[in-house]
């Protein structure tokens, strides 16, 4: 970490734009990048946010935006995460600090923000696609203007099958496409597999570029002649070639390679991109970074450091952290780890599978005790579903263990090697809701439309932290596929007797003649709360129902509430089309019941932007609050329906 | 061919389990290859039925069964259509006849037909994680009984994403892990991408088993010494070792590469797989087949003999077609493909990407048309999506043509790259509804459920052929991402004047006062002989809605005719799970309409089986005498509850 810049006037408040750059020295571009590790670690000092992976990438980020222009250029951080310091110098300097609050800058690239930010990128691993795709139509439409397109794309999203996909077709449309494989050892956690073995590989070979080309010179040298012998000759020089070049697996599939470089290093980063700008592609650059570089206590441990809990740095020596803030209290995501290892412990035939997220998860003590059963299988969530389909098929009881959002890329294998083969895969959707301050692409708010649609499946969603672990248990007993979704929330649980869990039944909490509430899932606390409130305000006596199962849907219990109350609020953190209050409108529907007016809350149907999930839910007026006030209305044109 | 074998009595009939083959020589495995293709043959004589692949998977088969019990140890068929020469050998041979048709054999693997049929698989792909996942099981819970798992899997499957990443985890589950590439060089087209052009590469060396031993022979005496000179011949030494072994793309992925060798030769295939099952894997065999072999038309033009209409041979020359029945009349995918040359040939900026589907999608004439703007992407749904999305941010009119089931494979980029981004992608959803004889697998009766819950999403299902293309224009001029989905079904256009298609808006086609029919689709023409058919039995004046648009539905249009009729049908060829109904539904409910009792007919909660597509959609109800039934038995309901 460098010295606070006191003695010289800092560099970074006056880049108003990538083209402020252009006139400074390589010892400024290197000042500069002191100046916006510093500006990260303040961040990290007022709230949680990415941070060792964009301390990574400080120096690629000057190399490109003094190599290229990116409002002629195309450019795609993959995943977007590493998107800070590209912000810092792309206009956004000021708002810097409200980044991942609501109304802020969002904490990955948006287009809405600035020109500099092409695709909202919080999936990982489609940007080689994307940026394909960017440079076939430029080469369509506007040829002659020589754009390039450049992904810079994380080793931890370089495995994910749209990866490969993308490589197969890239011959075709990369004539000016640029991959920078931003290899920092890491995903979240330590990453792994057999591309991350070879990557080791390419690695270990630091004399790499002198050697080839040396190698190169002394083959050329030898003759060709005529005989066996010498054919075999000419034969191992080939392959001699081909194995001295590292990246054979990209050369194979039709890429020019070239690296790896030091990704720290500002001056070889230049080079290289203008001798990759000067050619043609489609080219694949290996920069190697260090994750968290530059503040030593992320470099040293960049698990942590990843997206850590608020810090304080040592007032005289700015490279120490002196204190990391406790994280909050226990959630749903500790409930749910805690009933994977006990069912785990139970059960030698319990398997838990995560894509990458072992500490998203919090199943680090899984991993500890079980390793033989716990599975990380990297940013590959396709294979993570059908090699539980697998395991289940021969008597296993596998875990998948996804966010609800990033389960969406094994939507086709759920339906496929899991449902439709009726096989016994449990799902368990953490973040199923709003994700909070990392916004759209992480809020997991599709998932009982998508997953409801499936038959053989069953959908649960806990009302309430003590749901969770008996879901599961009854997940593991079922001869089904059984998804469990639940929230990024504190985990809380309702007091009072509670009923067991059985195949689609809900539970009745309240009974009451003056119209009902449907909870489906989490916000059953807050319907309580809700009908609570209108008790003690208005004397309204309501039922409120935690149902539980999503799908099969509880009709024998719910129809009959629907049939007998005035007025019905079904409440979810999910999105409307397709979820929770739909499958009770259809079930209306089908018992062909003259229903009541049925005021469903959740998800709306746009995206919701980024920051603090209990604001956002308060906006949607989907807290206790949104479902008196929704109750009240409805209670409202009852009584005005009555006097009418 | 081989002629009839009527002088010796016929091995086929006889076999009744694989177990039967382990009494014949050589000589009587090939002839029972031979009596495999006739009956082949003699299957495609009565129906249309997948045939080329099958043809050349003959030797492989037997090799395997011949090698393997896979009582025991694991068989996947990737993808499933491969699996008829399997079939004929696990006793099926007397049901052979009936596959493809309702009630009888599916056309794919299937685990309630036989022990020997371990997945369903109809999308490509998921073998090698299915199958990593079987041996991962296996090894944890009887791993003393060395089962192995085998998956057999295309070289058109093979560039799916969810390979990559199986290949990507393997080294860890993969110790009895078999996975065999049957590389015959074609997807259904001829396949094409970096994995291709590598693949050939490999199978161009036919000397590679014995040149590789001669070189490590040679390599092994050069002496090490001491000075740089030296250790770079070390070096090269290894690297010449690395050149020179073929299949360094799987080895570098932590795989062993065995091959290519030739798939048609019975002792070399049981040779090789007699050594991979004595070692350990991961193994990949490279198996080099001829799509076709041993019928010489099919091996002449794989692509016409993939799934070919019924054929006639010659009565003497058995080995000669002498007619192909002539495929049926005008469908929708005729109608959507002559749009898409419209459209190109109208605007510069219109592409179109087919997923190896070039054929099925009748793409033939735009692929001749159009070259630079037409992307066979191979089977990568996920890249083509996530590419299109590229395009369309820089100002092109991609067109994604895919069949609904397929296209499930990028859900998550529909998400991210296009809906979230809210880029003017166009889906062509082909086969949305029943597909017929090919069954759950192909059945496109997801779609409206899964599209529906993203925002931005248009969703439209044409009611009738005309609606079609009008909608495709309209698609290519909305700047939002639009979806299109239509039926594998004959094209039929609705008579008389029709309106123009515009965002939102439904079209009534008939209006009367005594209950409403509201079509979600191409079943329109059903509606309205439904409609007819009621009009004239009972007299009975209904009002029938063309919705056009699931997403956005045309509250405007349809609140009203909910509020003043008596009885709403809703009918769509999808599921009945968030589908169109269900928006239906959920506008009423948000509009706080009190609904008339609403019947929502479609595709119900179970997978529906393989059959004519007209005859499953009767049993199910949903065709012009259940749409009448429906409405007779509401309209009774009606008179019921007047009497009463």
């Amino acid at each position: 970490m460098p010295s606070p810049t006191s003695e010289k006037r800092p560099l970074l408040p006056a880049i108003e734009s990538p083209r402020d750059l252009d006139g400074l020295s390589l010892a400024d571009l290197e000042r500069l990048a002191g100046e916006m590790r510093d500006t990260l670690c303040n961040l990290v000092e007022a709230r949680s946010a990415h941070f060792a992976s964009n301390l990574g990438v400080v120096e690629l980020c000057l190399a490109l935006h003094t190599t290229f222009d990116f409002l002629h250029d195309r450019l795609i951080w993959d995943t977007g995460h590493q998107i800070y310091p590209h912000k810092l110098i792309t206009g956004r300097y000021d708002e810097f600090p409200s980044i991942r609050t609501k109304g802020g800058l969002m904490g990955y690239p948006n287009p809405e923000e600035s020109p500099y930010d092409l695709f909202v990128t919080g999936h990982a691993g489609a940007s080689v696609s994307t940026a394909a795709g960017l440079a076939s139509g430029d080469a369509a439409l506007r040829d002659h203007e020589r754009r390039w397109s450049v992904a810079v794309i994380g080793d931890g999203a370089f495995p994910s099958g749209v990866v490969y996909e993308a490589l197969n077709n890239i011959k075709r449309d990369g004539k000016r496409l640029l991959v920078i494989l931003n290899d920092n050892k890491m995903s979240i956690c330590p990453r792994v597999g057999g591309v991350a073995d070879y990557l080791d590989r390419l690695r270990m070979n630091p004399a790499y570029s002198g050697l080839k080309e040396e190698v190169a010179r002394v083959l050329s040298k030898v003759p060709l002649l005529g005989d066996p012998a010498e054919r075999m000759l000419a034969q191992l020089k080939e392959a001699a070639k081909a194995g001295l070049h590292g990246g054979m697996f990209f050369e194979d599939l039709g890429m020019r390679y070239l690296g790896p470089i030091d990704g720290h290093n500002i001056k070889l980063l230049r080079k290289y991109l203008k001798m990759v700008k000067a050619g043609e592609g489609p080219v694949l650059l290996h920069v190697v970074t260090e994750k968290g570089h530059g503040f030593q206590p992320a470099a040293d441990d960049p698990v942590t450091f990843h997206a850590p809990p608020v810090i304080q740095r040592d007032g005289a020596d700015r490279g120490r952290v002196v204190s990391m803030k406790k994280s909050g209290g226990r959630t749903y995501t500790h409930v749910a780890s805690d009933a994977v290892h006990d069912a785990m412990s139970a059960n030698l035939r319990v398997t838990v599978m995560t894509a990458a997220m072992c500490q998203g998860n919090k199943l680090e003590r899984v991993r500890d005790d079980f390793p033989g059963r716990f599975f990380d299988t990297g940013i590959c969530e396709a294979h993570t579903v059908a090699f539980a389909a697998g395991q289940a098929k021969v008597g296993m009881r596998p875990i998948v263990d996804i966010y609800s959002t990033f389960l969406q890329r094994s939507f086709d294998h759920i339906f496929q090697e899991v449902a439709l083969q009726n096989l016994p895969v449990t799902f368990l959707l953490d973040r199923g809701g709003l994700s909070g301050p990392d916004g759209p692409t992480h809020h997991g708010v599709f998932d009982l439309g998508y997953l409801r649609v499936f038959p053989n499946m069953v959908v649960m969603a806990p009302g309430d932290s003590a749901d969770l672990p008996a879901m599961l248990r009854f997940a593991l007993e079922h001869d089904s596929p059984c998804a469990i979704r639940y929230p990024k929330a504190a985990a809380i649980e309702v007091p009072g007797d509670r009923t067991p869990i059985e195949l689609g039944r809900a539970e009745v909490l309240r009974d009451g003649p003056d119209g009902a509430i449907l909870s489906g899932g989490a916000m059953l606390v807050d319907c309580l709360a809700a009908a609570d409130r209108l008790k003690a305000d208005e004397g309204l006596e309501l039922t409120v129902v935690n149902a539980r199962f999503v799908k099969p849907l509880d009709a024998d219990t719910i129809l009959p509430i629907l049939d007998r109350s005035p007025w019905v609020v079904t409440v979810e953190e999910a999105a409307l089309a397709g979820g929770f209050g739909s499958a009770v409108l259809e079930a209306a529907a089908d018992a062909g019941l003259r229903c009541p007016p049925i005021r469903r809350l959740g998800i709306p149907d746009h995206y919701v932007e980024h920051g603090d999930r209990d604001e956002l839910l308060a906006d949607l007026g989907i807290d206790a609050a949104g479902i008196a006030k929704a109750c009240r209305e409805l209670a409202g044109c009852r009584a005005a329906n009555k006097a009418g």
